[in-house]
């Protein structure tokens, strides 16, 4: 009907908040100039806020997988012992940089739909002596499961001398990840999940012992090269050309953040989790993951007989114009995800579970029109009280 | 929760599409310039479209009203006889202008809720010979009624010379009026309501009679000089400065009207009514206009023992960012104002009616929770099919 009223419920890109587009829209300036240099220093602030550290955050211009491969670049040499986490698309695209790193991989599996037990991890540590770095993900979108990070990172202290590496690009700003209290060395961040900004930017933030176990790395790396970003950073500069427009979205978005505050913006994520999950549930949809992993950021539902979940999509978007998304790899045509992160509110969960419901007669599947949005408006009141 | 998430459901200002607001942040440009003489032309254009028809539209930058004092004082000498509907705010409006240029004003009442029936326009007309103009409001957006232009073009044509003047300002573009097939003599607008612009600018669109009839007024005039308006315009000129940025809107949002086509827009905005009917009835709620009157681009609910309908609209704002209106004059307190005109989707309607749900609940009165979604989803889907 109206190609830009269309709500975007997938885990990422998100919507973008009107301020943030406007940020975004100033005129550019010189990215070696004082102006820029004021921006690059402000959003440090924010993003240690952010990241929950006092440790040193450094921006890249390239996407969250940029940060990834930034991490696996300056912590893994041919040969590093490296264990990771997989349980998804995501802990494969970690095992994935290892191993193009030459990094000797000890892949822990754990399955589709739940978060790995971190004492599964403590027994990878004790049977594999020698692990320099653990790869983890915080937020696993590809199957809507947010892992015990908190746990993870104990039993990596306890068991072993590795730093822990965390992907939070799906999760950070949605879901608590105090990395310094806990104990992560390294996360990784994107700017078009809970962040609230455009594609385009990425983020690591790292802890002393891990911007000096970089200096370490045998690695061959430029773009890639952290510590030249922090030491830039320090000077409020990059090293190499910037994204300025999105620098100057980033300003604005960390505003709103802070203007929010963390804990309520958590708060929000896991309200519209459970929204969204006691309408699934009203509808007779099995969800994909149990209560105990679910995501705050982004759920995924489980088909059902009679159900085509591709065509469930289709109508969704042509007919009531929300996108939702589908399964990767594996989960194709076997679940679709509805992203609740970033620039969402409680009110969006109605939207999109109104707009479910009626994708669903449409796609042929007989659900109760009205108990979905009733189940998650129950939710939202009694969170209200 | 996030300040620009609210969702704007009253009748005007109306959301703006993205496209339109990034028309309206274009650079500026010299109103006296070649560049502005093609925009100029090109709205003249979209706009006989969006009049249906063929004579001149003049485009003032002021406010609704700015343009229905330029069609009076155009129209109205000292001495000149004019019947004025009067069933609602704006009824009055058209009264207070044709009082203060000191017109001879023949006042036909109707009730609040109901449009005035053709044959009390023919009654009056009878009854006081020598009017010159009828001053008649196609949408009543105080009360939420449609007016039977065509009727009443009817009963004018038939028993009279008058001109008709009709406020089309909430309704143009949401409802027919095609003004040349009707017998229309001028047509007032303004932009902030179903042609999905800011406000600031506003319409007159006049057949020749009525132009020629202009020439006649006694009433001093300047700014609001229409024929000066259309002489300029025929040049792509505008007599005094533009508001320029609203004119770049202005042709964005034309086109986007023509690309989803006038027809198709009517039956979006019936929809969106069918859809908020259905689901208030299901809510238990009065609705304060019958059918036979209900306005395509807004809703008017009547309060119920128990409700205190400026605290459902508090409510549904500060916990479920919906804005709606209340009444307005002595109907403050007693109704409120759903508004579904221009950039508005059925979609948006569920996300109203389930913002009133829970709002009903959080000002302590009892209504099922999504029972009026469902009912206004049966309502799209049964469309759909």
């Amino acid at each position: 009907m109206f190609e830009e009223a269309k709500h975007l419920r997938i885990p990422g890109p998100t919507p973008v908040p009107p301020a943030v587009q406007r940020a975004a829209s100033k005129a550019m300036i010189n990215h070696r100039s004082p102006e820029f240099r004021r921006i690059a220093l402000s959003v440090q602030e924010g993003l240690r806020y952010v990241f929950q550290t006092e440790h040193d955050v450094v921006v890249l211009t390239g996407s969250g997988t940029a940060a990834m491969e930034a991490a696996v670049a300056n912590l893994v040499s041919p040969g590093t012992k490296a264990l990771v986490l997989v349980g998804g698309k995501f802990g494969e695209r970690w095992l994935e940089l290892v191993q193009a790193y030459r990094g000797e991989a000890v892949v822990l599996e754990y399955p589709y739909g739940e978060g790995v037990r971190p004492e599964r991890v403590a027994e990878a540590l004790a049977a594999h002596p020698g692990i320099e770095v653990v790869f983890a993900t915080q937020n696993e979108s590809s199957t809507a499961v947010l892992n015990d990070i908190e746990g993870i990172a104990e039993a990596v202290r306890r068991g072993s001398d590795a730093l822990l590496v965390v992907d939070a690009i799906s999760g950070l700003g949605g879901a608590p990840l105090p990395m310094d209290a806990w104990g992560v060395d390294v996360v990784v961040a994107g700017s078009q999940k809970c962040l609230m900004l455009p594609p385009g930017l990425s983020f690591v933030a790292a802890s002393e012992r891990a911007w000096r176990r970089m200096e370490r790395s045998a690695s061959p790396r430029y773009y890639f090269d952290l510590p030249a970003y922090r030491k830039a950073g320090a000077k409020g500069e990059t090293p190499y050309t910037p994204n300025v427009s999105l620098f100057f979205a980033l300003e604005e978005a960390l505003a709103l953040i802070q203007g929010e505050g963390l804990e309520k913006g958590f708060e929000r994520h896991r309200l519209m989790r459970d929204m969204v999950r006691a309408g699934i549930r009203a509808l007779g949809l099995p969800l994909f993951v149990d209560e105990e992993w679910a995501s705050p950021t982004l759920t995924a539902v489980a088909g059902v007989e009679g159900l085509d979940v591709e065509q469930l999509r289709k109508v969704v978007n042509t007919d009531f114009g929300v996108i939702l998304s589908g399964g990767q790899g594996e989960l194709k045509g076997k679940i679709f995800r509805i992203g609740h992160m970033g620039y969402a509110t409680p009110l969006d969960m109605i939207t999109a579970l109104g707009a479910v419901e009626l994708g669903l007669r449409r796609a042929g599947y007989d659900a109760p029109l009205g108990a979905g949005v009733r189940a998650a408006q129950e939710v939202l009141l009694q969170w209200l009280m």
